[in-house]
């Protein structure tokens, strides 16, 4: 049965692709009003996709929620365990549009990849799941109960998927989990995911003056919230790096020796991560192996920052707002429930007297820590030595998957956090891009992974 | 003939009303390039207006400058002196025009106010003059040979005129010269100027990463120039004010006791700027009084910036560029040709490894000092008292004007700089309003003026 639904596989690839671009040609960006209803146009579209292989769907819209939870069972047979597998239809904004070679909802081929927003996160990942269990099903398989949970507020560090599956937890009980998100490491071996950053998301938004003013006329004495908004900014991390919110570092959890002995890497390293960068000199925590900073210390960006006049030319404004978005990535076992109160107090001492900063929460997410002791580990590091010729190296992800957590605590069951695209797929940027030879060998190795899994269940 | 000349300016107020605000419709916004043809039109309107009460006129294109330069001369008796008056026909930006009450090219008046961007600056104290000539010819005057100069850069500190006068400064003799900008202050009084700040006007460019980064994957070891802008803007001055670019206050002139003396205000003053600036509190060089923080005191305030994701939402996006506009108001004798260096190497010095930041220079005016020792000083000031029953005061401003450097040394005649909108006239903000008392008083003052003027000039 293995084999020839790995023959099915090889003998599809050409349709493989085609499902692949229908459905990056839809624009599922969830941050911005104006695709919503794209949004929802994606669920359904997987909803038919997954109904004619057999499952029974639903897609849920969760109190407070934005985007639709899809949630997809094959009932294979009773006795059989289950495996669920997360992923998520929605994308980031393709902002900035011009940058892109290719329109980004135009799925196109260069050099053996596909270019498109959300090829590499997620569709690239999911529909590679949902095709393996298609070339299962033409096999006489799959060897397990199925179950997708396919989110739409990925991007947006939304919470519908993380009610759902709390509310829900009894129903949902799955002998393991497949989050399936992530990539490939830039070392090009597959990897299994042992620890996710969390993150706090906020928006600053800082009022001065009422009105507008003329810097000529009141420049010495009004108050400045782009100013203000910078020297925040700029105390809430150091130039080494080192961020200064009180106890920003008190629960920071030291990785294990054995972590901190896999993740040496060669001085080159460095010149790996300025080429993918294409920076010309990196920054951050000196004192700290570059992987660590990336896996297990957590880290302060600005990612906007907007206010007065940004046109063409001069404007001796001094503005009535400002904005600045700002994100702590986080690391076991900081939590941001008690990192956001030292945040706001800290900011309205950071601030100034003329200027009210308000900290707006915009998403949270607590970091997780993953095992890799059970059966399906075992099983997902053999498939991939199998499909692609390397066993998965054991690494973290410094990104955050809001649910992973939330799975975790409501499912209880053992996780794995893999996922296939080329470390340089460029997911959140211009010109987001996805290997086919991947996305082919991954429909295989999930296919061996699903036939490697054990006959008897975890729960 | 002075009589004759108020007579006619009190039966033409419904007149000259409609000809101010036929000027207001032209929207002749300097900075944008999709008003460029508007900014033109605005400068034949005016030479068509001039043309029809007698003066012989030019417009001209300057290398370098992208708006032309009016000159308008009314010769009538060569045994006369000569005054020169100076105004602009270009405005400031409407944006945000979300916040206009009426639109801002649309004229409308409430409360005795006209209501339009450009009422006050400087559109209502150009027309001002131009309808008080038109009086005095209707009179059989006017009793002084006259010249307009009026630029079309003034908001977006052009070099037009500066180059304009230097080249022509033999041809362009005069006895006097009105620099006709200014307003009234915050007591209601008319005033003098004595001194204007200069300005060095900039903007940073910041350069990080060649592509946007994802920051969970590349937090901790990217290069953020927002981060990094914010850094250096923070820098640039402390908490208390004080700006620390080396060498910035080597060259600040202290005020003469007598101006401090004459600038000592209340206690309320603090709660007058506090309403004509709706913020809660003002800040500042605590240590300075309020005036001469907004006369003789140099600033730097943040205009503008922009960067990464400004959208609704979420975007964990490290963004490769980021943009501020910057400026420094200057006081005597402060020269910006000192100060740009000395900033660009100090912005160097402030920045971080992984990003590079270029300061580009928008726009640089010298400070100015005027003397008040002179007879058309001496006119001016009998002209607001009869017209507005208020002696005007000695002040500064802490405004530039670009070009009133410029004419003082190419011109080398006692200067006026003053004019006539009300202090809370919103100039560079929405709403921008003038007093059509103060216009129609105005027009007065002016014919009272050239009639106080001596017969012998200067020259």
């Amino acid at each position: 049965m293995l084999n020839e639904a790995l023959l099915a596989a090889r003998e599809g690839v050409a349709q493989s692709d085609e499902d692949l671009f229908e459905e990056l040609r839809i624009p599922s960006v969830s941050a911005l009003p104006e695709y919503r209803e794209d949004v929802r146009r994606n669920a359904r579209w997987l909803i038919e996709r997954l109904e004619r292989i057999g499952f029974k769907t639903s897609l849920t819209d969760v109190a407070g929620g934005r985007h639709p939870v899809l949630q997809a069972d094959l009932d294979v047979d009773p006795k059989l365990p289950r495996l669920t597998i997360y992923g998520h239809y929605d994308v980031q904004p393709a902002d900035p549009v011009e940058l892109w070679t290719t329109p980004p909802f135009e799925p196109t081929v260069r050099d053996g990849r596909v270019f498109a927003r959300g090829a590499a996160d997620n569709k690239g990942n999911h529909m590679a799941a949902i095709k393996a269990v298609e070339f299962c099903r033409k096999a006489g398989g799959p060897p397990v109960n199925l179950r997708f949970l396919i989110e739409g507020e990925e991007e947006i560090t939304g919470e519908a998927l993380g009610h759902y599956v709390r509310e829900n937890a009894e129903r949902l009980a799955t002998d393991w989990v497949l989050v399936w998100d992530g990539g490939f490491g830039e070392d090009g071996s597959p990897s299994l995911t042992l620890g996710l950053r969390g993150i706090l998301y906020v928006q600053l938004e800082a009022v001065g003056p009422g009105i507008d003013l003329h810097s000529g006329v009141y420049g010495g004495v009004a108050p400045n919230p782009l100013n203000t908004l910078a020297h925040v900014i700029s105390s809430l991390k150091g130039r080494d790096g080192r961020i200064t919110i009180p106890g920003f570092y008190d629960r920071v959890r030291r990785p294990t020796d054995a972590e901190l002995e896999q993740w040496r890497r060669p001085a080159e390293y460095a010149e790996t991560l300025k080429r993918l960068t294409q920076s010309e000199s990196l920054e951050g925590e000196a004192e700290y192996p570059l992987l660590v900073r990336q896996w297990a210390r957590p880290t302060l960006d600005v990612h906007g920052m907007m206010g007065g006049f940004t046109g063409e030319g001069v404007k001796t404004v001094i503005p009535s707002r400002a904005m600045a978005k700002v994100s702590m990535r986080l690391v076991p076992d900081q939590d941001p429930k008690e990192i956001l109160p030292n945040l706001k107090k800290y900011v309205a001492e950071l601030g100034t007297r003329g200027v009210k900063i308000e900290v707006r929460q915009l998403g949270a997410t607590r970091p997780c820590l993953i095992g890799a002791d059970n059966a399906a580990a075992a099983a997902a590091m053999d498939a991939f030595e199998a499909a692609f010729g390397r066993k998965p190296r054991f690494v973290r992800s410094g990104g955050s998957i809001p649910v992973a957590i939330d799975l975790q605590e409501a499912l209880n069951a053992p996780m794995v956090s893999s996922g296939l695209p080329e470390a340089d797929s460029a997911p959140h940027s211009p010109n987001e891009r996805y290997s086919l030879d991947h996305y082919h060998r991954g429909i295989e190795m999930l296919i061996r992974f699903m036939y490697a899994l054990p006959t008897q269940g975890t729960c």
